[in-house]
């Protein structure tokens, strides 16, 4: 009899492990494969970068409450975001979608729209893409193209201890901002009558529906003439995202929690919700920010950025990864959150 | 009220061409956006190219007699197909999978391999991938990134009058095999104890479940200093991918009947299945072949390759598109099979 191994029991980080083992790079110009935010290749006097995302309906969102414009918006930022965090410019993107009769032309008139907008903010070009139909609701694919100077790429396995690390924007909002969407669509299946109550809730929600990669930071970064140690996308939370890097570059990280940066209507929404914004912070993903490390002779150069926090710093490997708390005490920083 | 207009009154061409109308493209590096077999970008000394394609278990594959090891190695070959149609070679592919928990371990085992396999056999390496859970089957998002000399990129829209018409291997087999497999299957329904009789028939079952992509060929035409005047590969079937090149072209076409390269296998499935060998090979698709055009001017260097095989002249747009029978009459040539 045939063995059965169910899915389940290696989870999806175990499953992709298992996959990525059997993968080997014989190719010249495949320079980094498998395990950081985006591929990077030889293209000649510069580097290419290649990532891919999925977007599946019932999974990763639900259109009951996000417009199909903003979907449209976020399919494309969540994969720019990491060519951000190799520190390259997306250059091209393509998308492919599957769609069920469910969907009318308008609606996907919407999504593109969102589609274009994106691609105008990220200065890339929409080059191609494959459409289907589907049985079970929409679903998307997005390949995002970039270029990045040979001696500028950054890979999450370069952090070196003393490094400052560092994180763009503010954490926590855009898992807030699903808590809220998820409790009005309750009151709304309850009650169709409700109004829902989001007024003052305007930023987490923003978070939630129109997420920004950090092209931006970028830029200035470029221009302020830094290059981070080491650096990723906070997709699935400070907390896991910090880990890879830690993991990959062999070091450990102290995180402070009084330096989490942490909005107003992210601190609010926590309170209504009973949830603790620090658990928003580390463990909620979806921001999009990036997280990075540079050595100490840049801080001069970047410590009066608006939109750069210093969260901490790299350690030893045998320091681990920890918080300390505003209580002056250490814990681990593990990847569990409560998705 | 707003209006609804449903996606089947437009029809996938139409969808696409709505979509596409919206896209302009502004980036400097993009030569060619959506339109052709992949988009084409400069990325230095070469251009790059950039292909992606969806496969949806239910619409595009059924897994009841499709082995996940095949289905794995076609994959990679359908979208390595779309580079070698740009007279490229393909170096990266990504690799995003949805799957349900029907699935389990051995069975993604078995789909990675074949995509190994078709990386071995194609010189890419596998660089990136996403993985996501899926509420109904399998689900296939390929990306292939690939590269082309500037003076050798060969596009659909170059055909000129005159020109040689050419298609690799032969035509129609992985159509009459789907319809072979898709009769066994039928047949195991009804009683599940009748053996298939699918004996002498492998040729075309293999043309459906494991197609190459014809890289050998692009290899021989460089080999014999021959760049194609326009190149598609037939996916959709000839009829379809000569109506995409003569519309991009802006030129008409004669195909002879007596020249189309039809294997003896397919002759015979088609005869016991009571369908036209012909119409498979005009309209069947998935064969996975080239179609291009050269001049005259360099058929002697190709003429004796007996992968390649004359099926007819680019002719002056006036002319229509159209097949020239064994019975010596014209008929229009259309997209329209049974499919």
């Amino acid at each position: 009899m045939e063995s059965r191994t169910e899915i389940s029991s290696l989870g999806e980080f175990g499953l992709i492990q298992r996959i990525n083992k059997g993968v080997t790079n014989t190719q010249p110009d495949t320079v980094t494969g498998i395990g950081d935010d985006a591929a990077v290749m030889d293209i000649g006097e510069e580097y290419g970068l290649l990532t891919t995302d999925l977007l599946l309906e019932g999974v990763h969102f639900d259109l009951t409450f996000f417009p199909l414009k903003h979907l449209g918006y976020k399919s494309i930022a969540a994969s720019v975001s990491d060519i951000a965090a190799m520190n390259g410019y997306p250059r091209q993107v393509t998308v492919n979608i599957a769609i069920s009769n469910r969907f009318s032309v308008e609606a996907i008139d919407e999504f593109y729209a969102g589609v274009r907008t994106a691609c105008k903010d990220f200065s890339v070009d929409l080059v191609g893409g494959d459409t289907s139909s589907s049985r079970s609701g929409l679903l998307i694919s997005v390949s995002v193209f970039g270029k990045v100077k040979k001696d500028k790429v950054v890979y999450r396995n370069t952090a070196k201890p003393n490094d400052l690390l560092c994180v763009t924007g503010d954490l926590g909002g855009a898992y807030l901002g699903l808590q809220l969407l998820e409790r009005e669509k309750q009151v709304f299946l309850t009650n169709p009558d409700m109004q829902p109550e989001l007024e003052g809730k305007d930023y987490v929600i923003q978070r939630q529906l129109r997420p920004e990669a950090r092209m931006d930071v970028i830029y200035e970064l470029e221009e302020a003439g830094v290059t981070p140690t080491s650096m990723i996308d906070v997709s699935d939370g400070l907390a896991s995202d910090l880990l890879h890097i830690c993991a990959q570059s062999g070091v450990g990280a102290v995180v402070f929690e009084e330096r989490l940066p942490i909005d107003e209507q992210t601190y609010l929404a926590a309170t209504e919700l009973n949830l603790s914004p620090i658990t928003a912070a580390l463990n909620g993903g979806e921001d999009y920010e990036l997280l990075f490390t540079v050595s100490q002779a840049d801080y001069e150069k970047i410590k009066n950025n608006p939109k750069i926090t210093f969260v901490g710093y790299i350690a030893d490997k045998s320091e681990g990864v920890s918080l300390h708390t505003k209580g002056d005490s250490r814990v681990p920083m593990t990847a569990q959150g409560w998705t």
